[in-house]
């Protein structure tokens, strides 16, 4: 169930034999990672820093990269689309 | 309007005249960061990897951390409550 992110919310409604309706719509604790590696119960990366290969390389945080851990941009996209504001991690050799 | 859960979230009813209803509900694009740095259009952090103080540091990725961009245990209660399965990035000297 908590694949679902309908069954996040719980919804009622009063009133609706004298044909008008209240709707009710709670929300409840949101998964946000929707697809990455569901199989594990927690997932968890580690990097070895003195192996990092380039001056520069990001690591995602917003658990919609195709190249999880690393950042492939897809925050831009999943920023647009909910109005968030989420960025990778940043680790640099010096 | 982003920052509020139920702004993503469309309802509509159906058939009310008759004493019936259908309430659709219909999962638009969630946002994964409820509360951090929302005045940043981008919530990006560097490190310095030669600067790392200890052998084994825990990077952020719930967008829960009280001390963020520092993991402090917080996507514990956070994948409790959601059915998550997120974790930290853990950054090793060696
Ligand atoms: S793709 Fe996830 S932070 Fe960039
Ligand atoms: S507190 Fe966010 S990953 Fe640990």
């Amino acid at each position: 169930p908590f694949n679902n992110p309908l069954s996040s919310f719980s919804y009622g409604m009063l009133g609706s034999r004298r044909s008008r309706s209240l709707v009710v719509v709670k929300a409840e604790a949101q998964s946000i990672n929707p697809e990455i590696r569901k199989s594990e119960d927690k997932v968890v990366d580690s990097v070895v820093v003195t192996e990092l290969a380039k001056p520069l390389t990001a690591y995602c945080r917003c658990w919609r990269s195709g190249t999880f851990p690393l950042c492939d941009g897809s925050h831009v996209k999943h920023n647009k689309a909910s109005g968030d504001n989420v960025g990778p991690l940043l680790l640099k050799k010096q």
